[in-house]
C-alpha cells in the first residue's frame, strides 16, 4: 500500500515467466504493436510517436528532456513536490536554462502563478506533475496550460507517472506535448518499461533539431522507428525486454478492458473512502483542499509526537503491509498511502486504515514493542 | 540460437513470476547485494562501483561513456565490427573529440594499430568491444591494452556483452577501467538489467569532473549510492524492477555454481565443435583466424548464390530456431549462431548444424518450399 510500485495481479506476473522472445522477432514486435494500442488508449491519443522506453519512470523523464531540450533552451519546472526538482536537475545537465515556479506547501499551482512565470521566463518547454506522488498534489488545471503553452509557442510535458488511472488525463484534447506514465502504478505492471508519448508539434520540433539529441538511448526518433511508429522499417536499437514485454501487455489488456472512466471512478471512490477514514480516525490530510488531493498517492499528516519510522515499521512486521513516509519535503510530515491498481479496492482501504490506526495508537502509548518478537 | 538474447532457465524463469518488491524495501536491498557479488565475481573484481544500470546492454554503453567523457575529450574507439561505430555516436552527442581505429575486415585490432592511433590522438578514453557480436571477433589483447593505457593516462572501457562467460576476462588484473556486460547472454538472464563495474581509478576521475554526468539516470555516483557501494546510506534513484533482479538472481547464482572456468570452457568446446562441424558441411567461417574467433558468436559465411534469408526463415518455420543473419559490414555476408548459456551444448551445437546445413540444402537446390505449409 506504498506509493508503487503496487502490487501486480496473478496474469501479469505469471505472464512474465514465458520463455524469451528475441528483440527482432515477429511475435516481440506484435505484443510491441499491441502494448502500443494498449498506450494510446490510457493516455487517450492518436499520437504515432507512442512507444515505451526500456528504462524505469525516471527514464520517460529523461527522454522527454533530452528529445526537446537544446543547448540554452530557457525551461520551466512546474514544482508542487520533488519531481519537478528532479526535471529540473536533468535538463540543466542537458544544457538547458532551469527555472522554477513553485507552489505553497501543500497546494497545487495556480494558473495566475504559471503565468506570470510564463511572463517572465518565456520559456521554450513547460514541465509539470499531474499528480506529484512526493506530496499527493493533484494539478487540475492540466487543459488550461496546453492552452497557454500554444499562446507561449511552449511545449507542455505531463509527467503521469503517479497520476494516470486516478484522474482524468486527456493527451490530445488538452494539447499535451510529451506525456510518460509508470507501469508499476495504477497499470499494475512491471516496473522498467516507461509508457510514452510525443504529440506530432512536439515530433516536427524534434526532427527540426539543430543537434542530435544528447543520449542515443533516450532519442526517439530511433526509438520510434524500432516500435514502428514511423511507418518506416523497424530497425534494431536496443535489446528490449520480452519479459516486462509480457507482463506490461497483461496489465494494459486488464486496464483496457475494465476502462479509463470505470478504473479512474474506482480509485477516485476508494481515495474518497480513505480520506473519510482518516477523518473519522481524527487524522488530517496533508493537502487541505480536497480537489488538489490526488486519489492515488494519499498524503496523511503524522500526529504530534508520532515516530512516523515505527508506525510504518510496525505495520510491516506486523502486516507485511507498506505505509509509507514523506519523501523530500514531506519526510517526516506525512504518511504516504498508495491505493492503485490492485491496491485500489474497498477491502484494501479498510485494511491499510485499520492498520494505521492500530499502528499509531501503538506508537502514541509510547508501549515498547518488541518487534522481533511480532 | 541467434546471437542473444539467449534461452532462459526454468529457474531464471520461474523466478520472476514472485510478487514485486517495493524498490527500498530491506528484501529488495539485499537482493541487490546478491547481485552485485556475483557480478563482481564474473568481472573477476572487487571494485566497489558495481552494479547494474536499469536498462538494455546498450545503457551500459551510455554509462560507461556518460560518466567519463566531458566536453571536449578525445576518445579513440577500437572498431572490429559495428560497436565501436555505435559508442562513436554515443560519445560525440556527450560532446567528445570522437576517433577511430579500424581493424582490416575480418580481423581483430593489432597492438601496433592501437598504439599508432594512441600516438597520434592521444585519447582520454579508449572503448573496445571484447567480442563484437556483428562480425564474431574476438580481442585477445586486453591484458596488453590495459597497461598502454595506463602508459598514456587514459581510461579503457571494455564491452562485454557478447563475450562474457565465452571467453577469459579479468577485470582488475588486466587494469580494465570499466566493464559491462549483457544479462541475457551467456548469464541467461532476463534483458532489461545491465552489470557494470567501474575501477577505483574511474570512479576517483569521475569524482573530479568539472560538470556534472550529462545524464542524470546514468549517473553512478547517484546509482552506486542506491546500489549501496560507497559505504554511504542508500538513497532512492529510481524504480529498480524487482521482477528483473530475481531473474537475474538466479542466473548469477547458476553462473557461480557452475564456475567461471567451466563456463568457459564449455562456451569454448560448443564453438570448436561447431567450427569442426562448419568445415565438415564444407562451409567457412568468416573470421579466418582460429584465434580471433569468439566462442560465443559464431560467423558463418552465406555459401555463393544462396539467399541467407531463406535460410534463417527456413529454419524458424520448420524447427523453430533461430539462425541469424549479419549486422552492419556482415549483413548478407554472414549466418550468426550464438551459441550462449542454455544453447551452450552439444546437443544444441549438433541440432543446429544438421539444421543449417538441411536449409541450405533446399536453399542450394532452388526447392520452392511452401513455408505456409511446413
Amino acid at each position: 500500500m506504498g506509493p508503487g510500485p503496487s502490487n501486480c495481479s496473478h496474469r501479469v506476473l505469471e505472464a512474465m515467466s514465458n520463455p524469451v522472445l528475441g528483440h527482432m522477432h515477429p511475435e516481440c514486435l506484435q505484443i510491441m504493436d499491441e502494448v502500443k494500442e494498449g498506450i494510446k488508449y490510457i493516455f487517450q491519443t492518436l499520437n504515432d510517436a507512442t512507444m515505451c522506453i526500456s528504462g524505469a519512470g525516471h527514464s520517460g523523464m529523461e527522454a522527454a528532456l533530452c528529445n526537446l531540450i537544446e543547448d540554452g533552451d530557457v525551461v520551466l519546472m512546474g514544482i508542487t513536490g520533488v519531481w519537478g526538482h528532479r526535471a529540473g536537475d536533468m535538463a540543466r545537465r542537458y544544457g538547458a536554462e532551469v527555472h522554477y515556479v513553485e507552489a505553497s506547501f501543500g497546494r497545487a499551482l495556480s494558473h495566475e502563478e504559471i503565468t506570470f512565470a510564463f511572463e517572465a521566463h518565456r520559456p521554450k518547454v513547460f514541465f509539470i506533475a499531474q499528480g506529484d506522488s512526493s506530496t499527493g498534489i493533484i494539478q487540475q488545471n492540466i487543459r488550461e496550460l496546453g492552452e497557454l503553452c500554444r499562446k507561449y509557442d511552449c511545449f507542455l510535458i505531463v509527467d503521469t507517472v503517479a497520476s494516470l488511472g486516478g484522474t482524468e488525463f486527456l493527451m490530445d484534447e488538452w494539447k499535451v506535448d510529451v506525456a510518460y506514465t509508470g507501469s508499476q502504478k495504477t497499470l499494475g505492471g512491471p516496473a522498467g518499461l516507461t509508457p510514452i508519448s510525443f504529440s506530432k508539434r512536439a515530433l516536427t520540433r524534434i526532427r527540426k533539431r539543430k543537434t542530435k539529441p544528447k543520449v542515443y538511448y533516450f532519442d526517439i526518433l530511433l526509438i520510434g522507428q524500432y516500435w514502428g511508429c514511423y511507418g518506416t522499417p523497424r530497425i534494431y536499437h536496443h535489446t528490449i525486454s520480452s519479459t516486462l514485454l509480457y507482463g506490461l501487455r497483461e496489465a494494459l489488456a486488464h486496464f483496457c478492458a475494465v476502462g479509463l472512466k470505470a478504473v479512474v471512478r474506482r480509485h477516485q471512490e476508494c481515495s474518497k473512502r480513505l480520506q473519510l477514514g482518516i477523518e473519522e480516525l481524527g487524522l488530517e490530510m496533508f493537502v487541505s483542499r480536497e480537489d488538489e488531493r490526488l486519489s492515488t498517492v494519499n498524503t496523511i499528516k503524522v500526529p504530534f509526537g508520532v515516530d512516523w519510522k515505527k508506525v510504518a515499521e510496525y505495520a510491516m512486521r506486523k502486516y507485511s503491509v507498506e505505509v509509507s513516509g514523506g519523501l523530500g519535503p514531506t519526510v517526516e510530515h506525512v504518511f504516504r498511502i498508495g491505493l492503485m491498481g490492485e491496491n485500489a479496492t474497498v477491502e484494501r482501504v479498510d485494511m491499510v486504515l485499520s492498520i494505521l490506526n492500530e499502528a499509531i495508537q501503538s506508537s502514541k502509548l509510547g508501549i515498547k514493542t518488541d518487534l522481533s518478537k511480532i
